[in-house]
């Protein structure tokens, strides 16, 4: 029986949201947003190749195979097609399978993944020019980073995965944008979404991760096409008293959400990563990199360290002091290995942090040298690495701003790059260089499906 | 980046709740248990052929066949087949679509919706016996009804749809015994179900509401298909710091869930509605058609009605004073439209709280003549019905327990009756006279698919 005591904040959030989807005009997106928008989707591509033949893909694909409605879209890097909401869903799985894709600072939600496979998979059926789907992009962005925004930090201290939860209302305005839904439709849209938005903390590290954030996707492109059919929804299901943001949130920032909208843009707070692991190892990484080549690497010489101090804000100590490691997945937030492998491999791949990584003993005699010193002057992204030396000199490395922080962000150069390693490290044959080219020249492309046919790669044998 | 500060629950949910739907045998499953399950089954075809022609499912259905692999599963009361993901999804939705469906007391579950549909669909491919159906289908409506009561009643007060976010764990917990998951397997997939749940309140009156509902049986049936697939998921999904448990729940009391588990049986406190309504309605619905019969009801007579007082609990008047409605859906929770209704027509059927009913003249000013008197002495499953006429004797009816309350349970030949009349209405053309059988029957069908043969209907013009 359906409660009638439903009271409506009184800042209104679906319809204003709504009409900015239907009715804002690329003209009036500042190039510097456009920019990072195509930022965002080389970000994306590169960690979606990577990911594409993870076994949990390759679970997810088993199953996923036997209810497809016909090859109309691509599977990224696996050289497969599928229908337009399984390829959203294994696409959006793809890339975040390694949480090695982006970040928004504000809500650390990773914007990219749910928000691009559904209207990549909408651009395969769906004739779209590059510019409409660059559009429909950010405004996915925006609205998915502007719901996260506030409900932030509660909402994910509480147990929410945010990528996968507010993820679908980015995937369903995307969507919808690009199927010209009206304002009304648009709402209808969040509607479902809100009825379908899901996903937990307690998941990551496991497969289980993978089907919620897929599921943000698929069922964000699901809700929009369900809208274009007039499936209706209640007149507020994001303020509504017993709506998205009542009841994943806790007292959420509902007047925040509109405020300074098509203004300022949250993907201009989106960060990408340098190297796999938790933000807070930036800094360390980067401080041994630079060390590596100074030391001499001989296992006698290294046998002389007597200890390793990392110096940083008191996170990085209760993040990432784990000394006795299994997997690939815990190195991932393991100080003890990240500063071992960047000290002795001089690198910091996902090779780097894999099973077979964490068993080498060197690794481990060397990690267990680590010892941390607590500095809440430091923010989380700087940190100092000394190393003190029996008969030879200490030697030291500080970064103020790591690499992949807001202030010191990848360069399109180190994007690029990432692209280029991450293709390779996902063996899927696709050639990069085009896949490149095509995303900086999105908005001149007549056709946005000429991306995917891009980024198909091939079957593994 | 993952969080390592889980908290492990004193007691175990998750390891039990596997090795439960595991290894529990149908020898140890009580006879009035087993009938039990029968009549909840005969409900849940009634109210999916009601449902299966309405306007929601009709929407769905055009967006779901685009993403079908297959004619695999039945769309009940459709004469459509589709893949099996589709079928649970859709035939969910026709049960629950008029909230007519099952009501477990404890939590306000709507039991059946979600499990059934997706054990019915899997029967179509994987052949299965009535026996073992039955069983799958008790052992998910007990994990679903368990999970409920664990975080009843705040969880929907807060704003869950209960029925969406525990039916999920149903599902995949029939689906999964049917497809002899191990207790591993069913670990996994009680994980992916909890990254999945989802449903909020906000949208029920809606379209909306029937996609959270249709995913509970189609997600919950595909987190068993990935188990299959040896797709894992975290240790603790349920009692885990980060779990469902903790995050949709306030407070949730872990222990109960699997105290006398196999010994008492959730679903001995399921009923069955007799009319459309919402459930405080039930006894001044049977009041009002006792009364029908011993009433003048030409207009004179009627013009002669001073009042028509309602006694019952303060939740009777809070929940149905709605004078002034517009809609079928609101005259399902309106004391002044029911009562005209049962009054005027001696009957309270679906048709009878449609759109067009609402707008009869004759009932709008019979309705304006109920007055509400609280006595909390009163259960919600009692009322007095007092009619004082102008030049003629005051009449009055009392119920003190209503049909349908777990008192008063209907009849197994009432609800044959409400499947013969629902299938009437939702113009589906099965026949319901074989189905019947067929579900009394059971256990002792070598093949369970002969229950969706029976009730596929026809495609309507």
């Amino acid at each position: 029986m359906a409660s009638s005591t439903a009271q409506v904040s009184r800042h209104l959030v679906t319809e204003p949201l709504a009409r900015f989807v239907a009715s804002f005009r690329w003209e009036d997106v500042p190039l510097h947003v456009r920019h990072e928008a195509k930022r965002s989707l080389l970000n994306f591509f590169a960690v979606a190749l990577a990911g594409c033949n993870d076994p949990t893909i390759d679970a997810a694909e088993r199953v996923y195979r036997r209810f497809s409605a016909g090859p109309l879209a691509t599977v990224i890097g696996r050289g497969e097609r599928t229908d337009i909401l399984n390829a959203a869903a294994l696409n959006a799985m793809s890339a975040n399978v390694y949480d090695f894709d982006d970040t928004h600072m504000p809500t650390i939600i990773h914007p990219t993944a749910p928000v691009a496979p559904a209207i990549l998979a909408l651009s395969e059926t769906t004739p779209v020019s590059g510019r409409d789907f660059l559009l429909a992009f950010l405004l996915g962005v925006e609205v998915e980073c502007r719901l996260g925004v506030a409900i932030s930090p509660r909402h994910y201290a509480r147990g929410w995965h945010i990528t996968s939860t507010c993820g679908i209302f980015g995937s369903a305005m995307a969507a919808g944008r690009l199927l010209d839904l009206s304002e009304a439709q648009l709402g209808w849209a969040l509607g479902s979404a809100a009825s379908q938005s899901s996903g937990l903390v307690e998941c990551l590290g496991t497969m289980a991760k993978s089907v919620g954030v897929g599921n943000a996707a698929r069922n964000g492109l699901l809700s929009a096409l369900l809208a274009q059919e007039n499936f209706d929804g209640p007149a507020y299901p994001l303020e509504g008293a017993r709506g998205f943001l009542q009841v994943f949130g806790e007292n959420p920032d509902m007047a925040g959400i509109t405020n300074g909208l098509g203004q300022s843009w949250e993907i201009l707070k989106n960060t990408y990563k340098p190297y796999p692991c938790g933000v807070v190892l930036n800094p360390v990484i980067e401080a041994c990199l630079k060390l590596s080549g100074q030391m001499d690497l001989r296992p006698d010489a290294l046998q002389n360290i007597e200890s390793i101090e990392l110096t940083g804000h008191s996170l990085l100590r209760q993040r990432t002091d784990r000394p006795d490691i299994q997997t690939g997945r815990e190195s991932q937030v393991s100080a003890q290995h990240a500063v071992a492998m960047a000290l002795m491999r001089g690198r910091a791949g996902l090779e780097d942090f894999s099973d077979s990584a964490v068993m080498d003993p060197a690794l481990r005699m060397l990690g267990a040298k680590v010892k941390f010193r607590d500095d809440d002057s430091f923010t989380i992204d700087a940190a100092r690495v000394v190393i003190n030396r029996e008969n030879a000199p200490t030697i030291e490395s500080s970064v103020a701003i790591a690499r992949g922080a807001l202030g010191c962000p990848l360069s399109d150069q180190d994007i690029e790059t990432k692209l280029r390693d991450l293709c390779r490290y996902g063996r899927s044959d696709c050639n990069p260089e085009p896949l490149i080219d095509a995303v900086w020249a999105l908005e001149k492309l007549d056709n946005a499906n000429a991306l995917m046919r891009l980024a198909a790669g091939t079957a593994l044998a």
